[in-house]
């Protein structure tokens, strides 16, 4: 089974996480037939930390987990700190794929949603 | 003369700031139809802050500007800190049509964002 697994940074703004579980959830309802298991989680400062969140994929089934940050620039977090979580998940889960996806800053579709909501400005 | 202004936090990690201006530039390559200056600047801790960004708008030209937050989540600085210098430069500049656009986490794209990032994980 395919998890992918939204990583976030973590607020200790409640509704700025709740947003990232809503969009998790919004992932979920689009990529249903990619991905058997959509969760989110955060680096820190809110619950689900990255570990606990990919135990979780890992109890309900996932043999392989994409990490996908949602971060927009290329720093220590992106490059650091987050694959060396993953590493420590990996050597404690030999038989789980965990991968790691590009920052989103790094995704070709950036400037055409930057375009789009352009058009919404008020 | 329409501009764009995009607008980062700023970080003090220079290459987080190259990574913004460099997009502001493939954004102008993308869409200098519709709008004739495209630039970056920030919030805080990097050159250009946000006024200085509207200032050489106006100065190029600009009779409208459009601030387009380069944020993920809804924090203070997307609904508080950047209304409130726009309003500023509003009053500063009665002529110029100043308008903020949605930040990037409220933009309908971002769920195929995350989805063609996801494919890309490594």
């Amino acid at each position: 089974m395919k998890a992918l697994l939204l990583v976030a940074h973590g607020s200790r703004r409640k509704q700025s996480n709740d947003e990232v579980v809503a969009l998790a959830e919004k992932l979920k309802n689009s990529c249903g037939e990619q991905y058997d298991i959509v969760k989110s989680a955060f680096l820190e400062l809110a619950d689900v930390l990255i570990p606990e969140g990919i135990e979780q994929c890992i109890s309900d089934g996932a043999t392989s987990i994409i990490v996908l940050p949602y971060f927009l620039n290329s720093g220590r977090h992106v490059f650091e700190d987050i694959p060396n979580i993953i590493n420590i998940c990996t050597a404690q889960h030999p038989n789980i794929d965990i991968s790691l996806a590009p920052h989103l800053g790094a995704s070709e579709l950036m400037v055409d949603l930057l375009v789009s909501s352009a058009v919404n400005a008020k």
